[in-house]
């Protein structure tokens, strides 16, 4: 990314402006930019070119400036050794039974690490029944969500059983959340992308520091309630983070919601339907694909704004930059309050003169990848909405040797082209 | 932005690891941290804190770092005074002629700049019955499209007319491309944000450097050409800059086509349908959104993907990171050519063994705000899509007085709360 | 259209199984045929010929057959003059004040009706305090809704305001429902065709018996409780007819509901989202749009089965044929109750083991037209969901002259066709 | 039917006016109500009580009155026994290859049938090579699509291999089309829906008359030119009936077409986009749905309008009864021609002043169901369009034991509730 910035950098300062070198020698021009820019697959855009033909310039400004490591290198490394474990599992499942005691005794007997449960977990009658679990028991540290503080003490969280743990594991750690490494059992589900059978070697091969991670952004909720008339006493706002979705919806009432959206400080819509999901990426795939959204990468920098069944034919879902202020109040003229969830909890009302604001948090969920953030993404995409045909591939497969490059990128393509024509 | 890292750098090596002031004294922590933080409004999503519980942390990998300016602090500046000018004006559109001849006048006498106009434009009978155009005929600067070459001669770019003509100044430049003020006749366009009633007024002040710019970014589309089986002569790869969409569709064929699609060299998706749509976050509301896709806001580094009544019904529309490289073929198993076009023109076929490459180009089109990049882009929405409720946000204006703090942000809140008590 | 079965049964009845005329004299044939069906633009489809190749038959079955009246042709008639009428008003609304006072007075002063209003009408403050209104206050008849009976009471209805005050008309009469004329007072609605100004004029000509009529169906819906463990004292069913729709949704609760819809008494599917619409082709434009379903003339005879954000991205709204009969029940493994609701009305819950059935109604809402079926619907249709290009409209009339035929049918062009040559 | 038209007018001419039996005794109201109309899972809706209130009444008009029967009853007859068939098979597949071989053996030897095939077919080089065939071969008869007439000589229709065969048949027979029966090879298609493994068995019983029959109805569309500028010479209209739909689209032009859309000689919408697709409910399915359209079951008299990425946001699809004539023109200010294709065949140009005119053919085609209407579609909707969730319902029907009544309908209740109390 530096080489690409660096090459750009040099192309603007050459006096005669890059006279379009594809335009003299085709081949040979993209093959020198792609080795000048040495494509490393980045998902971050490239920088664009900041000279506008030979006058204009974008206006330098250091305040504004940020750096960015490109998603696509992000990898996990371990500061020091991980000693201390959560281990999260879907409650009267009888199903995670097996694979649970499986896991919190290796973790235990095998890696030595300490192992925290949450109490409910221990007080599952299933759990109870089972005989091999008594000798491990007591080993446990347990705690209790909402009531103890778990900050500083857990160094990596393992989820067992599907997207609602991971969203519990979001919950339970409102600022910094320690790496996540989530296994389904049964169907691969968005966020637990690993498979349990051979457990052991996947969870060694994270704790030595071999993992890609999908830093997933999350939505910082801010829920103001109106001043009251005495004008003595306010209520303290409540800050939420969600990994999936804000909504607001016309609760139980029959009526359509009338809802005001505001974005950085600027009215921008007023939504009269059954509510509106505000969802990050990792939630664009979940509750707002049901409401007609697109499905949005995880590491595309974005909020997603979905109206659910509108009023107005014409009001699509928005994608605006992660970095907006979104505020949510009732609309002056509405009949109705409204009630706000966060990830599908916490669920309350929203009174006139209550307001709501959204923006990205600095606080990312730390998820591990299975195999890399766009393979890990597209699996889950054919697998939990069926959005890829398998049948196809597999007959690509073995057709490919018909076409040729079919598996290359550009990049490699070029370099086919560098090679010696006596090769 | 640096005054954001930096706080968060901070609280990052304090000792205690920073325990949740929120919940101790909610109120005051919100306030402190948004001084901290000073918020600016960017449209970047601020930096995550890149430390996981204890121990976890993202991998350092410098050579993987860019550095982005906010979108939001974008503004154009001048290296050295425009002189000359590209009038772009929609051909065959009397409604065009007469602010079309004001312009120009204005801005050789008036400006006394050079003034380059295309050949076909002058061509234009109506404009030819024009008396009081013959003044100024002689001192413009003509060139045909695809014959001469306008690189480094451009300082800045007028478009009048419509959309279509910002495409236009777009296929002119395949590569930097002078700033573009764009005014719309009649009624605004999604790239045309002026009104021309003030003209004088509002190009003296872009020529002044007074000015927000949205990069719109670029698709650059590469089109390979199968090896001839003599394997002598390879046909050389076309390359082509889009700034709303390249399409692959059926063409004249009755049937489905079946293409395949993927990205960075894996195969993600086959399509059976009417074709398939890749669209920058401006091309979004163009052929995307009639093909059912959500509106992207120009300044979100994405690339949107779009079936076009796909035989899947499950087959939605994703958003994928601009870096990413998607490539497309037919598919081995189908029966017909497919037919691509960029922006709507260069029609060509696409055979079994030829390939296209897309990515994000390194060359936007600067297209100069008339308000900011979140206004311009509502605006239009409302005005384009019939997006917005306009009647409901008068009645809003009206009663904005009953509820409180309806247009401010979080920061001008907190700034409220600041106050001392005593004031 | 006997005239249309009858030359069909003559063609069937031929010895040569009719030669396909159309391939020997083209031009003479559509002639002939058109003029043998003589076509009046009914909305059945012509009866379908019911000889299938020399062999092949429909088996008779009297028992199953049915005449329908061609909904095109369907008018108003009374049977003996209409002596009282309802005013339905829209409450708290202060624009309806001053048309309800003007129309009450005429309907009382000049015409001698009865005129019935609720009691909550009349204790309207705003009413109260209008002047005028005194004199022809105590020559109505009120009554309460769900209180007093008005059966056989009512030989027509008015209704002011909005698609509301329709809705309310239909749950008033919950088997035969007078003919009602609904106007609107501002903007069109779907189920209020008429402009209020010359009321009187319009409401002299219903009132004489010209009028089209658009038999709305409506849907009879059977809520049926669980028998109680004891076994002795089951729940009296409940039977609401609905004009619009009947909505099940997980109400309050966060978690999707599941919903088994069975229809004829197979299982046809699982509903796993937000709740399930089931309307009529009138509820079709109201809130089963805004979830993504087509728009259903009222004439069409058919059920719509629309599910709201549904879990599976497949799961299309369905359209199946009036006479089925559905029933909706909680699945066996869903965790949480539903709710069900009825024009948005009488929302109850229904748990594990309760059941609703769904049918068309014998008792349509007989709704007067302001032009016919067609226009009004599609008027509506352009006017509540800005369905239709209006500017578009206006430029073809103006340039209508420039083609041929351009708003005849097939039969007056045939018509033309036969006109003497010499003419 | 009969039985409950006539209760209806029973009720009709009760003095009272039926004071709503529902109100007093509701469990044994339903009960009557259910006696007296004998529900026999009409398809059709009951016959509206034609009489509103007191005084208003339909105006009869016997000449607009038809009779149908209820398709629910539809059941194929023989008037003599079938003799001659038409065999279909798609081409160039060889996994149809044994199968037809099969068939045709069969129906020769053993059914002594009169068994026509397509020249094509016979031509087909796999078919040539395979001994098995000789034998059989030249005891069929051949024919030539678009030469031979096949009027009159085929009582019988079976198709092999896929949704294309039923509709080649239905571009063979453009009046009355024999019984077609159709089988898959693989999976199950919207339109044929018998497996083939005992074909012997499902073949004899329908030979025997023992068949339900879906009437799928058609679309006849007529094409009218522009008459010539000399006046002198017309075009001959061309007829063509489809089976799926009709479909207007902008062929290889980059430009959206601009159509104008009538309905009964009233212009109700122009439409700008891809296209538009005219649909039977048989079509709803295939490229309609495609398109973002509701699914209609073919018993509903409809016809579907669907645009193809509409350039209005609002344009959603919408259904008209099925008597309605469409007409569909360029629009006049259309700087491009369109293409209008016929189930997918016959593509030809339509330019300005030429039109077509759609609506509901009296000749359907008689699909001969594999279970009944209602199976066969819901059936197909699951494994074509993944409609239905398998995995639940086999849950369900494990856990219905749970539940009481799950697959009942609201009259086999009833019948419940009628037994004696003591048994």
């Amino acid at each position: 990314m530096i080489a690409r910035a660096m090459a750009a950098e040099s192309r603007e300062n050459s006096p005669s402006g890059s006279p379009g070198p594809l335009r003299k020698h085709p081949i040979k021009s993209i093959i020198e930019k792609t080795n000048n820019f040495r494509r490393t697959r980045s998902l971050n855009a490239p920088s664009p070119i900041q000279q506008f033909g030979p006058c204009g310039r974008i206006m330098k400004n250091s305040a504004m400036v940020m750096q960015i490591q490109d998603p696509a290198s992000q990898r996990l490394t371990w500061y020091k050794p991980p000693l201390s474990v959560l281990v999260i599992k879907k409650l009267h499942d009888s199903s995670v039974l097996v694979p649970f005691v499986q896991l919190v005794h290796w973790l235990v007997h095998e890696k030595s690490m300490v192992v925290f449960v949450e109490s409910a977990v221990l007080e599952d009658t299933l759990l109870k029944e089972y005989g091999d679990f008594t000798s491990v028991r007591d080993r446990l540290m347990t705690f209790r969500a909402g009531t103890d503080d778990l900050t500083d003490k857990i160094d990596f969280i393992i989820c067992l059983g599907g997207d609602g743990t991971l969203l519990h594991a979001s919950s339970l750690f409102q600022q910094s959340v320690p790496p996540v490494m989530a296994f389904h059992l049964g169907s691969l589900g968005f966020l637990t992308p690993f498979e349990f059978n051979n457990f052991q070697e996947q969870v060694e091969n994270v704790l030595e520091g071999h993992a890609a991670l999908t830093l997933r952004s999350r939505l910082q909720c801010v829920v103001l309630r109106k001043i009251p008339e005495d004008g003595k006493e306010k209520k303290k706002p409540t800050t939420i983070l969600v990994l999936n979705e804000v909504v607001v919806d016309r609760g139980p009432s029959p009526y359509l919601s009338n809802i005001d959206l505001f974005l950085d400080g600027k009215h921008i819509t007023s939504v009269q339907g059954d509510g509106l999901i505000v969802s990050t990426p990792t939630g664009s795939t979940a509750y707002a694909v049901a409401a007609g959204a697109s499905m949005i990468h995880p590491s595309v920098p974005a909020i997603m704004v979905t109206p659910i069944c509108p009023h107005s034919l014409s009001f699509r879902p928005i994608v605006v930059p992660a970095g907006v202020e979104l505020k949510i109040a009732l609309s002056p003229d509405a009949r109705n309050a409204m009630w706000v969830s966060f990830d599908g909890r916490n669920r309350q009302e929203l009174r006139h003169g209550d307001s709501m604001y959204v923006t990205t948090s600095v606080y990312p969920v730390p998820s591990i990848c299975a195999q890399d953030q766009i393979s890990d993404w597209f699996d889950s995409l054919a697998e939990c909405l069926h959005w890829n045909v398998r049948k196809k591939q597999k007959q690509i497969d073995e057709l490919s040797d018909l076409t040729h490059y079919s598996n290359e990128t550009l990049e490699e393509i070029d370099n086919h082209d560098e090679r010696p024509a006596d090769t």
